[in-house]
């Protein structure tokens, strides 16, 4: 029995450009209202995803940095910093495009930058060699610390709530969330998620952009 | 013709624990697919109004801070600093049980805390001696600099937008949106708003919490 429900933000509860979708909140609050525990787990910055939890009325923990900071009860809790990342990223800015997002400056566990499309194969080498770990949101590229992904998140859920992993459900999009999707967890993913994460899904629903929200929670019950 | 909207977000847009209207959510992006400019003006920190914009999908700048604070196509524009309203915060901690705010860490020209009961008096005197401006939010106590209102956030978007007062909807619900109700603009109120602000409405709904949003947007043919 699902008690724990993991969500991305981008992709899958929202659209392209972001929107979220209402009809995924409707449902994530009907869920919430069945007892179910629902954590969101994002690339972006700590005070957006408390801003989230706020005015959706999530009722678990939510992480931002792609797990590397949690948000709960008021309580801000980063379990990596952002020293060798930054470093990482002033380097790589004396010799390519990239460019820092305006959002660092909410940062406290990784930075996110841009960077033209000649530029990537340089920088993920880089990254490679740096021993740093980097990926891309969609939205931006993100420099993490080793460890640092939204496995890491979900393994500390799963502590928090002293529950198994036949008890949680994972919904995401992007390769971004491979590593919650190599858990051996319930997972399931919208119509536009990429073929690495469909490959790994228990159930792909046929809608997209948070519309397959209601669809997956039907199927495994949570409403 | 109304041209521009400016929107409270807690107890306008939220109900009494903040859990957005997803009503009102929807009637907003039909103002917005009317060509209506949107903006939203709240005492919320500038990371969490650029959280709303992205999710919402608001159109015009976001205003945090109550006004002292802009976001607008990834700029961010602080009209004020913090310098002064972080010394009294200093101040009265020493003496009284004003507590600061986690939010602090992202506010950048003004700060939040809450206190007891007892101490609201004492505070507000030291305040207005100090020549600074303090507020309540229901949510927090708000000390901002002389001229930090949500009335100078409505002028900013006036002369953005080159446009004319009877061009200008506002709505909020609570003492901390009077500055922007005494302005000589259309503005209006849901059914949870103050006495003060329902006296200075031209429109008050009888729909609280959100769920006013159609109704005024009805009545002033914006969808």
């Amino acid at each position: 029995m699902i008690k724990l429900i993991v969500l991305d933000v981008d992709g899958t509860l929202t659209d392209k450009i972001r929107k979220i979708s209402l009809d995924a909140i409707e449902n994530i609050r009907k869920a919430i209202s069945n007892n179910i525990v629902v954590s969101l787990v994002s690339g972006n910055v700590i005070p957006v995803m408390f801003g989230l939890k706020t005015y959706i009325g999530i009722n678990g923990p939510v992480f931002g940095e792609n797990g590397g900071i949690m948000l709960n009860d008021s309580k801000i809790t980063p379990f990596f910093d952002k020293t060798l990342p930054e470093q990482f990223l002033n380097e790589i800015s004396k010799t390519t495009s990239a460019r820092e997002m305006f959002t660092n400056k909410w940062r406290e566990t990784s930075v996110a930058f841009t960077m033209d499309e000649e530029d990537i194969k340089t920088v993920l080498k880089k990254a490679s060699e740096s021993g740093l770990y980097i990926v891309d949101s969609k939205f931006a590229w993100h420099i993490m610390n080793k460890g640092q992904n939204k496995a890491f998140a979900v393994e500390h859920l799963k502590k928090l709530y002293g529950i198994n992993n036949s008890d949680i459900l994972v919904i995401g999009d992007s390769d971004n969330d491979l590593n919650m999707f190599e858990l051996d967890v319930h997972k399931a993913s919208p119509s536009n998620a990429s073929q690495n994460i469909k490959n790994l899904s228990e159930y792909v629903s046929k809608y997209p952009y948070g519309s397959e929200i209601v669809d997956i929670f039907e199927y495994y019950n949570v409403i």
